[in-house]
């Protein structure tokens, strides 16, 4: 972890420059708006370690797949949100040398988050080699009010002597990416302009031609006289800049704004791109910086009061629940279904800023619980829209008939991902996003949905279930051989419980819905019999195989077991590791991984966490005590599912443990690949050990459970709740919690096991 | 298949020039002596699709390893045997055009691979753009009898007019390989001379430092005219070469004759490469053409009296085994215990040249019984060598104290293969190298090798298999977990009854042999305790395992059963697929081929295939008959297995059809592959299925078994038969069988369970 980084319960605060924790730093301070992103890459020059990456959403490119053995069904591509052109360059040469920290003398250095508000700050003060010390500070952002402006305020002052200060603004579409398969460059120029007043790019992406422009714009003042434009222009193959001199006196104060707009062809005509790049961008400088980043801090603020978690007496797990629904809704806010969320967002270029199963199975609940129903509703009518490229890519692996395998990853619906176990076996995905669909109308009650796209999603899910399942005469009951669970340590293997069991459910909701169509939607029932019903003998296998699934049991332990010869290994618990060869994945090879009991994250635990109901504590309490110990949590998405079960069976020492583990994953930077990018859906999971775990919040038979038990080490926990259109704060402490209905209809709540209903505006102690 | 191909005893023919065969019969046509190989590239330039190819046996470069997703324990590296500097450039201009059989009009063609005597020849006819008409014949070979000789007889003669010919003989070092991982090249030049006497380069490999040095004398003649030098010379970076003018009148005839010599560091002192080489060639040239290829010629023949399988009435089988022991004896006569058989030989760049386990398990048996006991003994010999590097692959999977895992595809004894599924759990290619030594000592007699390396490798293949075996407390037995087997269509299973009955197969045998050494050689025994002998705890761990192993039966079948699982499978037959889906490791996804039951080369078959006396024949049979209809053949070395197998059972017309999967398989391209090499090491499988099938020879208790039965097609059969430095020759008939003793010590031969002692000269018939 970077020691410079402080605590602070509404700031991440870097104090001091450490040129090694430079990467790890720029992804931890990334600004983002759901639609472009932005590491924390210096305005100037910096000849050091950077990972320089700018992004925008929906704005990939097809790398072709690298392997080392092909395999049939391997798709040509892996779809990468790429690097994409620089807006944010804004070099200064004083007394004839480039300030670059790197070469500096860096007297000091602060960078700072600003999560309430929404923006980044950075100030350092350098003796340069040529003797002069300059101070500088910086504060910048990409506006959630106006999405497509990325706004900088850069100033500079000479400390100790008089001197020329050469500032030069640019945009540069000289950019790669790290990760490309066969170091291709991604962009392609379109055209260019450089003028005194403006900077103007536009580039296209190889192969996908995505268009996007960039404008800006950006002024030069000294102190408080008038600012000016640029003395003179820079204009070469991708790269065009402002340039502009000054002779400062000591103390004087150069201070540049820069207002940057960022038009992609994913939103606009392409040939309206250039005009509505200058036009915003010149708006935006008319506006000025005060006001634009005004509006920035209105807009976070409306994000705060709807979904701030306040912990009590543990400042730094309050800034770490702060630093994830921050980064959560800088990389998605949901207005668009086209976008999904990242497992890095727009942090780093790793994992392609594909989507995942992550975005079903752990962050839906977050934006279900933080934000309007429609920002769910978009991811839900995401996987819709790819609904006839995961029927496509079932047919590519031999499953035909109208049946659906949604890829492992993706970007457009197609299929990226290349490794036989995980994209053609890891099928229980197909279980989350089935789920996702129950959950959202649970949470919303908005059963609209399911007549307008989720009844055909399950039932191609249905059809892939009822295809993917074979009839095993040895075991007299229907298997599903070949796959490979949640737990990727494992692969290949038969009958893995909870994809049995995901499979089973499945079937099951989507006869459930089909009889409730076919018995309350008179209407509906009607088009859809005609368009996407199944006929009855395809009802009647579904429901032959939900009834006789196997599921590999342990009847002495009374268990449930993770797959078919689980119990044959050595059961080995994680404290028999060596603390050295931890994590496993980094020092084990890849068959000692396999052959061994130990588990990356939640697999049968993940099917309870999911359909708790359905099991008794003590059975619950027995799968957790058997899976736990074997369990290494090597995916961020691991102990915070594990937090949520340990809180429901009363292990709050336990829970905390785990939460623990996922709350500061990135901000102490505990596997070391913070440099790589943060962690952007493990965050909804930190959320969810405190909401669902501590909080014991669930939504059954539409109300609003609580079971709220505190971690010794808080005070008081608080949090905000949607339900229904309806807000609510429950605020608990060891004595008592409090549940407020801000909105304005009656609440019904089980509070402990008792059920009540909480009235507009009241505040109810219990 | 080539449908220009004619069918020969002796010969390989082609009539008729198909330039989509090209690449094809390059690889059919390719000439090697063990030391060299060369495809069967044109010598005259060719612009149409060729893969040109000349290689050298041991000469390597690591070229570095693609994957798309690394594991832990991938190699760096996979080791290639690379396309070397090609000496066989001749090319020809006449009139001013330069011969290209892809522009000229080509009114003949014909090639030829003279197997009996070991050389191509070539001739064509073509009519040239310019309307000349020459005809061309050509003779090559590389030197069985100087291994370090490639020489060349090239002679044309215009047809229809006077013509200025000009000769080009060249040595050409800007060679690379298609299938180089990163388009890298392999070569660089250390040193060229051009002469007019010779051309010279010398060139050294990347990363590994082989240096390989060419000297290539060229003579011209016209007619019978007295030989010429060239007259000039062309002296490039990586090229150089001889040309030679020459006004040639209708009819007449120009012989360029060609005598290269290629010295390689492996052998000889980098700094003596130059001179050997030199003076290498002059010797050739001196000696010339005729006489050269003479002792060629009685090369072969002394490999053909103690080699050659006779097979009448049906000469396309003929011609197949001839095939077949041709390449196998141009590609290894282990003569070097550095080097071994590459599954392409020198005939193409596709798997690299390096070692599999087929040579143990298929390959060995044909060089026992065809060669003297040296060259399989030089095959053991390889893997002893190799054994440090084992024991530390088996260390960096995780299982140390000495264990041995051998790499499943290997140049120097370092782990090349990187699929986890294959390099880290295909385990039992120790089980393969293990049964090679047994297998070696029965037929030789040779017990000094146990002694003096077989043990040691024994000894640390068996801590292998202690220390990857693991106790089951559910099963209350010995599992060997996530492997996978012969049958390279299951990945990561557990308890593969072919790897569980070889892992346990090698510690008894082991035992067995430490008991024997204890008993019987006092001296060794004091000698080896000291050394490599394990303790009487490691031993009794093994007698543990080994008698506490859990083996998957079916009892109900009376079956073994391949894996943990496998009966859960739907259990379809072959004859269900869609016969346009074959191969359907070309038409099927990954996952549908490993969910499926079809089986891609013998597994429990090839179990008991090696232990054969192991079970009763009833048990034998309940196997075959319930795994041969789930096999899909798709790997080469899989008919010959079953096939053995079913003659054994008395099937002749199934061993019968599944030889003929074998025999012809590059001849007719079965499989649509030949272009990228031939399957060396299958071509031994045909020679089991002959000799160990139709023929039922065994060598067992020190005795000769023989138990032929024909196939009807065939009139008779006869083949030779190297047992304990005896040779020995068996004809058989529908008849009759003769056995015929060419050596000076009586055999002992059971023949269809009869025991008899065949007499020194003695030709018994039966």
């Amino acid at each position: 972890m970077n020691p410079n980084l402080r605590v602070d319960e509404w700031k991440i605060t870097e104090e001091g420059f450490n040129p090694e924790m430079n990467r790890a730093s720029e992804s931890i301070f990334s600004i983002g708006n759901g639609y472009m992103g932005q590491r924390a890459n210096f305005e100037e020059h910096y000849s050091g370690d950077t990972l320089r990456g700018s992004y925008l959403a929906g704005i990939y490119y097809p790398d072709k797949t690298r392997v080392g053995w092909w395999k049939n069904g391997y798709p040509e591509y892996f779809a990468k949100v790429i690097n994409s052109p620089s807006w944010t360059g804004i070099s200064i040469r004083a007394g004839g040398e480039e300030v670059d920290l790197s070469k500096c003398e860096v007297l000091s250095f602060r960078r700072e988050l600003n999560m309430k508000e929404g923006y980044l700050y950075r100030s350092f003060r350098v003796r340069m080699v040529n003797g002069l010390e300059i101070e500088a500070e910086v504060t910048r952002f990409v506006s959630s009010a106006d999405r497509e402006a990325g706004v900088i305020r850069y100033t500079i002052t000479p400390l100790n002597s008089d001197t020329l200060l050469t500032v030069e603004s640019s945009v540069d579409g000289d950019v790669y990416n790290e990760d490309a398969n066969y170091n291709e460059y991604f962009w392609e120029e379109v055209h260019r302009e450089s003028k005194p007043a403006y900077s103007f790019m536009e580039t296209a992406t190889r192969k996908t031609g995505f268009r996007v422009a960039i404008a800006a714009r950006s002024t030069f003042r000294v102190n408080d006289r008038k600012p000016v434009e640029g003395e003179g222009i820079r204009n070469y193959e991708k790269y065009v800049s402002i340039y502009h001199n000054e002779d400062l006196k000591k103390g004087d104060t150069m201070v540049i704004e820069k207002y940057v707009a960022v038009t992609t062809s994913l939103n606009h005509p392409a040939k309206t791109l250039h005009s509505r790049a200058l036009d915003l961008s010149k708006k935006f400088a008319a506006e000025g910086f005060d006001k634009m980043l005004n509006r920035q801090k209105e807009w976070w603020k409306k994000i705060w009061d709807e979904s701030d978690v306040v912990i009590e007496g543990d400042p730094s797990a309050q800034q770490a629940i702060r630093f994830n629904i921050f980064h959560l809704f800088q990389t998605y806010d949901g207005h668009d279904e086209r976008l999904n969320i990242g497992p890095k967002g727009f942090t780093g270029e790793k994992y392609g800023g594909s989507t995942y199963w992550d975005t079903e199975a752990f962050v839906l609940p977050f934006y279900l619980s933080t934000a309007d129903s429609s920002v769910a509703r978009n991811l839900l009518l995401y996987r819709y829209r790819h609904l006839p490229k995961a029927i496509e890519n079932a047919s590519i692996l031999g499953i035909g008939g109208g049946a659906a395998l949604y890829p492992m990853v993706t970007m457009n619906g197609e299929e990226c991902h290349n490794e036989w176990e995980i994209t053609f076996e890891e099928i229980h995905r197909n279980g989350a996003i089935a789920y996702a669909i129950y959950r959202y109308i649970n949470h919303t009650g908005d059963y609209s949905y399911m007549l307008s796209g989720g009844l055909e999603v399950l039932i191609a899910l249905s059809r892939y279930w009822s295809r993917r399942a074979s009839f095993s005469h040895q075991k007299n009951s229907w298997v599903i051989l070949g796959v490979t669970g949640p737990n990727e340590y494992e692969n290949n293997v038969n009958n893995n419980w909870y994809t049995n069991l995901m499979a089973v459910w499945t079937l099951r909701y989507t006869l459930e819905n089909i009889e409730r169509i076919r018995k309350d939607y008179i209407e509906e029932d009607k088009q859809l019999s005609g368009e996407i019903m199944p006929g009855n003998d395809e009802t009647a296998l579904w429901r032959e195989i939900a009834e006789n699934m196997y599921f590999p049991v342990d009847k002495k332990r009374g268990i449930f077991v993770q797959q078919d010869g689980y119990l044959d290994k050595e059961l080995l618990t994680t404290d028999t590791i060596n603390p050295d060869e931890r994590p496993i994945n980094q020092h084990w090879s890849w068959d000692r991984i396999l052959r061994s009991c130990f588990i990356k994250q939640a697999d049968v635990l993940q099917g309870i966490y999911f359909f708790e109901d359905d099991y008794d504590r003590e059975t619950i309490k027995r799968n957790f005590d058997f899976y736990e110990p074997h369990t290494v949590h090597e995916s961020s998405l691991s102990p915070s599912i594990h937090s949520v079960v340990a809180s429901m069976l009363g292990y709050t020492s336990k829970a905390y443990e785990l939460y623990l583990r996922t709350a500061r994953l990135d901000l102490d930077d505990y596997n070391r690949e913070v440099r790589e990018g943060l962690h952007i859906t493990s965050m909804a999971g930190t959320w969810l050990a405190i909401v669902e775990g501590f909080g014991g919040m669930r939504i059954k038979n539409d109300r609003l459970f609580l079971n709220p038990v505190l971690p010794e080490a808080w005070k008081s926990l608080s949090f905000m709740m949607r339900f229904r259109n309806n807000l609510i704060r429950i605020s608990t402490t060891m004595e008592e919690t409090t549940i407020f209905n801000l909105s304005d209809r009656p609440v019904p709540v089980t509070f402990k096991g008792k059920e009540y209903l909480i009235k507009p505006g009241e505040k109810k102690s219990l």
